[in-house]
């Protein structure tokens, strides 16, 4: 993957402080979509929507926290892109873990990272939409136009679930329509290296609840009589695994096709330790399904994980209830609705007795999403990455999460995404002390402005495209 | 059973307005062991020992909670008891379910049950002590005697599982000497029959816990790449019981006795609707090990029970850690040690990998207490539950629970426990709203009366007694 000779580029500020400054801005409004009001929600959008004057940026409604949106179509024959992020940010956990606060971004030089800045929501997702909107405006002030079209879509309930982002698509399909979706939101894998993800993993979310007597029992008085729930829900959730770590649910690995030997060489390709990725998190060794390695395990199958158990306490009761929570993340070739299918038949068939056994499917399942290796975009995306990391190979990984917006952009727009994020999956998303790394911002700049010249002459949009 | 003709009795009130007074003062002092202030419990040890001054009634330091103490040993020849019970009590619980406060104790005709006198600890323990010492108070004042030598020990533990209880009765066992205790503490039954206890089950109480990753990790981004702590308890948990609902640790069973023929009889015999008893619970069907019925499972079998398990929660992680507690209720033959070796045997055999397993014992276990059917005691108490409550059967019953100052008694004192008390398992015990059957309050003196006029007369003591 070599760089291609590149066209004179665009100007970038000289120091990263102007940039920080005003990215600042933009973090300090506490757009947490789990728990902000609605007027909180609007100002960060409002922020965001006044740095999209070129492309007639605004603020519209959808059925919960409002989306920005605009574009900027001047380039007619060429392609068009539709940019997507989230100006919603994760709640900021407890607020003493931080070592600044979390809503006033702070500027560091960390010894191990280098210059970073801190703060709620700056590496995901708002530093990495901020990228995109400068890159537009330097096009737009040195070259007075874009390479091709763009429109702009960024929702304000990507960390609640995109719950009406559905219907929003659906009513709006036609002035969203576009040749390919651009995602900024989507980290980097490592901070080592350049790296692109050719899919991101479904979900399925489960919880099933036991029930027994009306009201928790003194075990004393009546244990060994009764049917226990916790035991109930402990033998149905030690079914869902075998020994070795196979998920045990007949049909789960339904219409999965084997993996390639080319794509396993291309996986053990990869530079990755094992070993100290195992003890980074405190562990002795990994476990899961036999004959995978770790990271075709996290990139290539799909998992079925207990995500928490709860029913009683530390005192003497039988307790009348006990629930788990379990969530799938799925590949491609599996259907949501198949896989909730064969996990409910699964717990039906489990030997429990004396109890209520309840499945519930917590929200509609997210299915893979998948973008070829050769697809024009990713080929477009892995040049402009080797244009501004000269000599760092282009790492083709998977996002073992779920991103449920790529699904819905293919379902309703038709439309291919490509990951396109300068932020790193170790910069605390979700976790107290989030930050980016300062010299990601001109360097996602730059690599933006190498991907739209790329991709305005690259022959998006045509079905075909995708088998290239 | 029948009764036996009586000598003349005492004189008790004829009303019971008095005695719900009195009573009611005892009640009102919040005596709850788990949270109060020592100058609350003193207040109600001191309230107690006032009570007791024809037994030089006085209160004495433990290392907890002090305990009230007090003698009559005016009857040379005659033999000694040791009247046990409590003086602290539960926890209310919610405020907000009791329909009178906790501690202003309200007289109220209920419907089905009768007069009652609600409030925390008038059942569990505060009235069933109140009625032995109104008893000695009688005998007192119109016979200038007691039949027999009569020792009191009230302690402020019981409801946190008596901790200091042992010391106290090893540095007093001299002095604490007594052919029987008799134990004000533990309930009656069912409402509609005279009962005794031949059993209480012992206990051992397990915690296991098993560890993961150092923190709780991302299930997208670590799913199926790591052993799952709570999948491994699960596992854990349901090896514990197999299907049918016997115990899987090997070795739990061993030691005991069958079942004789007799017994199964004596069992059969008892008026219980076990359709009727499951369905108040709320419950289609009954579960256990199988081969016995419901009462023989809560009085002749041992339990395993899982009391509550917790870890991770309804969000996409793996949970670092997962923690489950079990107690069992031991029966005669099984010793405390000897089940708690069998559990850490069987959790150390169990097959799960990638995870961290410890388990531990909460506290010294407890034995089972056994009285034999044909102690003396147990004839007394027959006769004199007969000469109260004429023409119904005395049920020999066993409590599913476990009394831990039982044991302590027969190991530290040598003597056996009686437990003799007035009041009801249906009284809401520990519960909110818990009450006391008014007319309780006489029907126990009466019987305390007969009990202490038959014992005068009984060969207690001797050893070769507990065989009679």
């Amino acid at each position: 993957m070599t760089a291609a000779p590149e066209a004179p580029g665009l100007r970038f500020d000289a120091d990263d402080d102007g940039y920080v400054r005003e990215l600042s801005e933009f973090v300090a409004v506490p757009t947490v979509s789990r728990d902000a009001d609605a007027a909180t929600m609007l100002a960060g959008a409002q922020w965001l929507a006044s740095r999209l004057s070129f492309a007639a940026g605004r603020v519209e409604p959808t059925a919960g926290h409002p989306v920005v949106r605009g574009e900027w179509l001047g380039a007619p024959g060429a392609p068009t892109v539709l940019v997507y992020g989230h100006y919603d940010v994760q709640p900021t956990g407890a607020a003493a873990e931080w070592r600044t606060p979390p809503f006033q971004p702070s500027v560091e030089d960390d010894a191990a990272v280098g210059r970073i800045v801190r703060g709620r929501g700056v590496s995901d997702d708002k530093g990495t939409i901020y990228i995109t909107v400068k890159t537009a405006q330097a096009f737009l002030a040195q070259e007075a136009r874009l390479p091709l079209n763009v429109k702009f879509l960024f929702e304000g309930e990507e960390e609640i679930g995109s719950p009406h982002l559905a219907a929003y698509l659906a009513d709006h399909a036609g002035d969203l329509a576009a040749d390919l979706v651009i995602s900024a939101d989507g980290a980097m894998w490592r901070p080592g290296e350049p790296s692109l993800s050719l899919q991101s993993r479904g979900l399925v979310a489960v919880t099933i609840t036991v029930r027994g007597a009306s009201g928790d029992l003194h075990s004393g008085r009546y244990g060994g009589s009764v049917a226990n729930p916790v035991h109930a829900l402990s033998q149905i959730l030690a079914s869902m695994h075998d020994a070795d770590g196979r998920v045990a649910v007949p049909g789960f690995y339904d219409g999965l096709t084997e993996l390639s030997a080319e794509r396993r060489r291309e996986i053990a390709s990869i530079p990755f330790d094992e070993t100290a990725a195992v003890r980074a998190l405190g562990l002795e060794q990994g476990h899961g399904e036999p004959g995978y390695t770790t990271l075709e395990r996290l990139w290539e199958r799909p998992t079925l994980e207990i995500n928490g158990v709860s029913g009683g306490g530390q005192y003497t009761v039988i307790p009348h209830v006990a629930t788990g929570w379990v969530t799938c993340r799925l590949v491609p070739g599996q259907s949501p609705e198949a896989i909730a299918r064969a996990i409910a038949d699964h717990v039906s068939r489990q030997d429990v007795r004396g109890v209520a056994v309840d499945v519930r499917f917590d929200a509609p399942g997210v299915p893979a999403y998948t973008i070829p290796a050769g697809h024009p975009a990713i080929r477009a995306a892995a040049g402009a990455l080797a244009a501004v990391y000269p000599g760092q190979p282009v790492v083709l990984a998977c996002i073992g999460g779920t991103v449920p917006a790529t699904s819905l952009f293919e379902q309703i727009l038709g439309a291919k995404t490509l990951f396109f994020s300068f932020s790193t999956a170790d910069e605390n998303l979700h976790a107290p002390n989030e930050f980016l790394r300062v010299s990601r911002l001109r360097e996602g700049m730059r690599a933006w402005e190498a991907l739209w010249r790329r991709l305005a002459d690259a022959p998006l949009g045509a079905e075909g495209s995708l088998d290239a």
